[in-house]
């Protein structure tokens, strides 16, 4: 056998490891009877440490040196070339880590995340901050076994897991450009709020017509469900186990239809990305989305650029009040669109409008940093928090349920994935104009509830390609054009300004 | 580290694969879009094949030798001498088996689980025979690496695995008996049929009412809700991922109640099993029951010896028919009683009734042997099925899935298992026999819905045990007698005599 296709076949049972590790975790969050929780700890620690063990295995190390020297003189452009620069990539920061490092972070993270979740179900922050002390410690641990790179800071470590080569040094100016627009538009918004009416999105919905309205919107914008499934959970997510096992969650609320509808559109969102890598990808270095902030592009993209747009409400609407009629039977659909566009500060982040949402990312951007270099105690966090929020959004959270412990991410060991957030919508809003440009009747596709361009458009230049290009040249090849917040800004000032007639 | 104490840490992390393992076959029978099959199986093939690699290792050789090794004094009944058998045992039969077939064997069994499911949808056994031939070809191929010990067969290599030590020179003249005993016993039966109104049973009762009723009597026998949960699934099953995440499965039809409900105390009585071995055990060689007899034991136990007596309906009844009032609010008791227990010859060996149960076994025991050496072809199969279904219970399947296609068990490598279903019924038997004579207050416990008497006999005499005894030595120990059938011939003709009148 060659050395590449050697190379592939031990990645794919690595792979194969993962993605059980997957299974396993999505069950844990959907299925998983509560005293469930410790052994299901001990399995995921297993499978994780085998997965590193295999993957920093002197096997790998010499399959792949073999495939690179074999690999030479591959054109820079080929799959082949690609696949060796990613397992490069991977070996060097894995083979960095020690194996009882990533046994103990993920046993850790496993229980953290049971603890959150009762913390947050007790508002009991004093209950979480220890296993938050000891995930950043083993974050700390993390980043001095990778080594921090001439001219990169602490934080630049985490990040690059989740956006390759991305740095705070990037992220600082584009953030605070966002932060210097947002922050007067939404001064202006808040003094022309009465133009929406805050009750027409919290109006009375039946639970198991909010889940069939999903399921048929899902089906057509192109969600397989024979590849799928829609599932409950208490912080919605998106996992895959293969390209024809890519399954999404969501949580539902009789009083919050938009919420339920706009989590299922993101997760969709995400879904259609990893449903639609090319096939020979799958189970190869290649396969999965790119990057967080690529991925959350796709996300974004169809949960609001699509999801919360006039043309698809002019197709769907009517549908809505024909489902919901007590609800929405007199609401026109102008009333209705503001109404899911409606910008407000509030607590909870996954609840946040378009706008606000920005500066909820923000806010835990600046404190990750804070308290990874110590500027910020676990115990200060909370009022930290609490601070910022007053400062950012002109509210304190009643208690810590609503404020620092509304978010599963840091107990599962997430630091440094937040940023991508705000990323995916700058990256989210930059595709979709270029996908605008490249197809003129897109507008008009979407209100007759016809998406199938749109998702080719997405297939053909972002999806197919999986991890093959890193973020910045996937972009460049999608748009013709670098990073930019432009397109974000425009989309923003032009809607905002048009729904609340500014 | 003590070697004992190193080979258990070892042994945990095999368990922990496999446990994984089990949470993906729950997940691909209760959860799994349609396309996810083929990801799945290659997912099942590595975690197979490094539990295989990590088992058959020189390291668990080492650590066994040395464990071995210190541990000649050890007292013959004590904990550390029971691992060191069972690892012992398992070790010599793993290490007779070449990677590549364990490989091979959990593919094809992935994959032929599928098209199993979709020939028997529709129809088709020509669909599931490449599949079956496959399979008993694997099936030698795993005896031959084996090998067949002086004295045995071909067949006891296989039951072997499911029931130790036990052999086709004990089940035959044991199977002969009861044969022997249930024909007659059949006919006269039929001859008195019409005491029985075979409508009862079928009247229609709301799924999600069903459900309710399922989930309530669950509890009340003592499942623990916050240790597993209850799903739906074509062929119902119970399976664990630790002592504490023990699930079940039944199916609903709204014309066939008494099967969702039996299904689920079926399920539960493996489940009790599992959630009350000793907490000392958990992911150690001991965990887990001993044998698959014995596992049957328990859920026969419950299904029948107490969810299909008199004093079990004495006291469920009024709620049944508070239940589903249409259905059964002018049915008396003693007609329901009857119409759970009728005896009739049947297709479907799940829906079976309790007596011609085990000839629908029988005759699997008998077509397994022919079919592994050779004396019937696969081909041939669905006739001599069917010929033989015509012999025993004078019944003739109008299509194969009435007949060969209806079991999961061939297409998922279970080929021996059968056998253990009648084992089962015999040792539930003798075991309820030995609990009645323990506690002499049980039937009128049951009566009043109290189950906690038999619930801690069983957790005391056999649970807890895990598989710390062989199971002879586990039956003689919890009843003062070997294995007899005594107890289960005087049950069935007691029990029927007196329903039929005879």
């Amino acid at each position: 056998m060659e050395p590449l296709a050697e190379l592939q076949k031990h990645f794919a049972e690595i792979h194969n490891l993962n993605q059980a590790s997957a299974v396993l975790g999505w069950d844990q969050r959907v299925c998983m009877p509560p005293r469930g929780a410790e052994a299901r700890a001990s399995q995921l620690a297993t499978l994780a440490k085998l997965a590193h063990e295999l993957f920093v295995s002197p096997e790998t190390r010499d399959l792949l040196l073999a495939a690179e020297e074999k690999g030479n003189s591959l054109p820079a452009d080929s799959d082949e070339a690609a696949t060796l620069r990613r397992v490069r990539r991977d070996f060097d920061k894995a083979d960095k880590l020690p194996s009882s490092l990533v046994v103990e972070m993920t046993e850790v993270c496993s229980l953290a995340e049971e603890h959150w979740a009762n913390a947050r179900k007790e508002n009991n922050y004093a209950a979480f901050a220890p296993w938050l002390t000891r995930i950043l410690d083993l974050k700390r641990q993390y980043v001095q076994a990778m080594g921090i790179p001439a001219g990169r800071v602490l934080y630049d470590v985490l990040l690059d897991d989740y956006e390759e080569a991305m740095t705070a040094h990037t992220l600082d100016p584009l953030f605070a450009e966002l932060k210097a627009a947002t922050i007067p538009l939404l001064e202006v918004i808040k003094a022309h709020g009465d133009v929406v009416d805050p009750g027409i999105a919290t109006r009375e919905c039946d639970e198991k017509l909010q889940e069939e309205f999903c399921r048929r919107v899902l089906k057509e914008c192109g969600y397989d469900f024979d590849r799928g499934r829609l599932d409950r959970a208490v912080h919605p997510f998106c996992t895959n186990f293969s390209q024809n096992d890519v399954r999404i969650t969501t949580r539902f609320d009789p009083h919050w239809f938009a919420g339920a509808f706009s989590s299922c559109l993101h997760e969709m969102g995400h879904a259609f990305y990893e449903m639609n890598i090319a096939p020979k990808y799958e189970a190869t270095p290649l396969a999965g989305g790119v990057s967080l902030g690529v991925h959350e592009s796709q996300s974004r993209l169809w949960e609001n650029f699509v999801g919360r747009s006039r043309p698809f409400w002019q197709h769907y609407y009517p549908q809505l009040q024909k489902t919901f009629p007590a609800a929405y039977g007199n609401v026109p659909l102008e009333s209705y669109y503001a109404a899911v566009n409606r910008v407000t500060p509030s607590f909870i982040r996954t609840e946040a409008d378009e706008l606000t949402y920005n500066l909820h990312i923000i806010l835990r951007y600046e404190m990750e940093q804070e308290l990874l270099n110590k500027k910020l105690s676990v115990s200060d966090a909370p009022a930290a928090w609490n601070d910022k929020m007053k400062r950012y959004l002109g509210l304190t959270p009643p208690t810590d349920r609503e404020g620092i412990l509304q978010d599963i991410h840091w107990s599962g060991g997430g630091i440094g994935y937040f940023p991508t957030y705000t990323l995916g919508n700058i990256l989210g809003a930059q595709l979709f104009a270029a996908a605008t440009r490249a197809l003129p009747g897109l507008q008009g596709e979407i209100s007759q509830g016809k998406f199938s361009s749109l998702f080719e458009w997405l297939r053909e230049n972002v999806h197919q390609h999986g991890r093959k290009y890193v973020p910045r040249d996937l972009i460049r090849r999608a748009t013709g054009q670098p990073l930019t917040l432009a397109p974000y800004l425009t989309y923003l000032r032009t809607k905002f300004t048009e729904i609340y007639k500014l």
